[in-house]
């Protein structure tokens, strides 16, 4: 290797994307702090908890499928169509009607790598530039939003974003509503998209807040994008009553992430066929085909309904447990002498905090928590399409509890020595 | 499910990539008859041949993981930092300075969702619009170039190309060459690529050739993209003296699915860290990281170098075996009273196919193949980026013989049945 170092330009799409943003920070830190600092507190990505019951069902498919005929070999040794397999198209489709009383159709089912990838392809078709001139956005209704959204435009700003309104239910807990009063669907939006549970706050909106939004977006002749990763009918990370919802203008995702299959990449679009076929399109120019791991473990347990006896009896009780363990060491580490508010945790895998006043940055909260091994997601980067700055949005931290209890109560011991020294400051 | 339908809008982006394009036809085609229709004979796509030995390899270390300790469960339930997993970059650069005595470093790799995505990343990020307004392509410098290429681009145009140098070898073979008296750096200019061995022709450029491209990349400070998806030193489906390079200001490209894991989606880019940073902050916007899968699996084999033996003693020796017997084949089915060509057959699976003067068009030879079972690939979507239209590029057809001998035969035998056919209407 000669020592000579070209001046790389790159495109506005490279100067975009590469741009050091929240994802990349956290994905960056997730990862490396997993590999390569064993005593760091990873509270900070969305990475499910190793459940004993869940590793094991999938230990024992895998080891099925080495016994199995050729299933092994086959999976490995091909490349499905880029919409991705036919029979696991068909049997998530079965699944939902069965489970929901839905009419969904394999046509009307895509296979992304990971939902992440969903919400690219999803974000890009349908806002941006258009061949008439225009230029539309993406409607957030309620924000603070998913930080992978953020960064995902190809040209230029894709959202617009309303600010949550702010509910106080207790002296230490509050929860996000969407202002209906202040919601209005211009010419130029190109589709509502929210995250139920929502990621950061583990908000749920309410089963006559999503109608009233689909009802909305039927009227304007959109779709209404959302974002399913930790709800129902699967993976179940939701302790509230919270009914899936699904119409042709409608665009669902699902994930098998939280089922304890991030490292598979799995991602899963519920749409009309128009939506599903220009997904499958971009599966293939972008990347051929899906990764076909997710879909051949997870297919018999689809095929039986298994995921959703998981999701139920597994899932769930085990996240609302650790919730549950979660806020208590927020009230015994914090007690009466810190100013802090933690979000309604209604469902998906996080303990939302608020601290109003917090003399320093969320950023700079977030550098000294990691400097003590603890790896948040400074809560900034949840605040994105808004027109107006936000005191709000500096006061906040978003703390993953999906770790051992004994891990995340020390983190949160150490996360409320952080800050009540912030506030001395 | 109601039966109100929307008209849905697509932004540009949707509706260039959801465009009806070659790579889409292809892989829908794969994945369908692969699933749907047992009787096709699959000689279309770039699927490896189902090679026992290989296949072995990956089912023990497979069971391998599920002994060992936790890695299996490691690999299911984490996600990856975006560039990769720190210890499979390790692995990389080790064995690739092993094998080629470079001086690779971990920073200098990165892992993307299969090689395609690879080049969706690295097309993007080089080409299309500047933040000074200017717009810069990639020089194809010598086409028939490869397909999945042509519709990556987000935004305009993204190729200029150069038609390749026609020379004929002996009665039914020719080669191509790089037009070098024509090949002209402009500031247009973003990079160069060249896939190696080519996909489609089976084309390997010769060590002279590419020292040539390399350093007028070099001279111009732009960067060589070289695709060695079926290359040097893995996995090895090239039947030339080839040598690999690498140096600053190459972006190489390697891939796993040859060595019979395209169902893991795992590409390999070797690069300037300036390179693999824009790489890998793309994978975390869009999609969070890599799947795990194919990376654990190959991890130890890149360690002990094994995967150089399997590349030379099995890869190898497989592939050159089935394309003497294809063009066997060839030579037989077509004898003296039909009249066509095939490119030297250097490295990768195809054979290409060139019928002079064919008075139907390269697309209709693949609807007829199609009717009577055999899937190949109409040789015009190998054209992209050309200034001037080309007679050659309806006469081409792009045949895969990574298939067992018995199906590569009797479709050889009914291709030219059916080009026999269309000479004499």
């Amino acid at each position: 290797m000669n020592e000579t170092s070209m001046n790389i330009e790159f495109s506005l799409f490279g100067e975009k994307l590469r741009d050091h943003c929240g994802i990349l920070e956290l994905m960056d830190d997730l990862g490396k702090a997993l590999t390569s600092n064993p005593d760091m507190r990873m509270m900070g990505g969305g990475n499910p908890a190793a459940i004993p019951e869940v590793q094991q069902i999938w230990r024992h498919r895998a080891a099925d499928l080495l016994r199995e005929g050729n299933d092994f070999d086959r999976m490995l040794v091909n490349y499905d169509p880029p919409a991705g397999n036919p029979r696991f198209l068909e049997a998530v489709a079965d699944c939902l009607n069965r489970e929901s009383g839905w009419n969904v159709q394999p046509e009307n089912v895509a296979v992304t790598c990971g939902g992440q990838t969903a919400f690219f392809f999803l974000f890009n078709m349908l806002a941006g530039k258009f061949a008439d001139g225009s230029h539309r956005k993406i409607l957030l209704p309620i924000i603070p939003e998913y930080i992978g959204y953020a960064n995902q435009g190809v040209s230029q700003e894709l959202f617009t974003a309303l600010p949550a309104l702010i509910e106080e239910q207790d002296e230490n807990t509050f929860k996000y509503r969407v202002d209906f009063e202040n919601l209005e669907i211009t010419d130029d939006i190109a589709a509502i998209c929210v995250s139920r549970p929502t990621n950061p706050s583990g908000n749920v909106l309410s089963d006559s807040e999503i109608i009233r939004l689909s009802q909305l977006a039927k009227q304007n002749g959109i779709p209404l994008i959302i974002d399913n990763a930790y709800g129902n009918p699967f993976p179940g990370a939701i302790f509230t009553d919270a009914t899936p919802i699904w119409d042709e203008h409608i665009i669902l995702t699902l994930s098998l992430s939280k089922l304890g299959l991030p490292g598979t990449r799995t991602g899963i679009i519920i749409a009309s066929e128009a939506i599903t076929e220009a997904v499958s399109a971009m599966t293939a120019v972008v990347g051929l085909a899906n990764n076909n791991i997710g879909q051949t473990l997870a297919l018999p347990l689809l095929e039986s309904g298994e995921i959703i006896r998981i999701s139920n009896e597994i899932i769930r009780p085990f996240y609302k447990e650790r919730a549950k363990h979660a806020r208590k060491a927020a009230a015994s580490a914090f007690g009466n002498s810190t100013p802090y508010r933690i979000h309604a945790t209604e469902g998906a895998f996080f303990l939302w905090f608020w601290f109003p006043g917090l003399p320093i940055s969320s950023a700079e909260l977030y550098h000294r928590l990691k400097q003590r091994d603890v790896l948040v997601v400074s809560g900034e980067y949840f605040f994105f399409g808004l027109d107006e700055p936000w005191q709000h949005s500096k006061e906040c931290l978003r703390v993953t509890f999906s770790q051992p209890p004994e891990i995340v109560r020390d983190g949160i011991r150490i996360i409320a020595e952080e800050v009540s020294r912030a506030y001395r400051e």
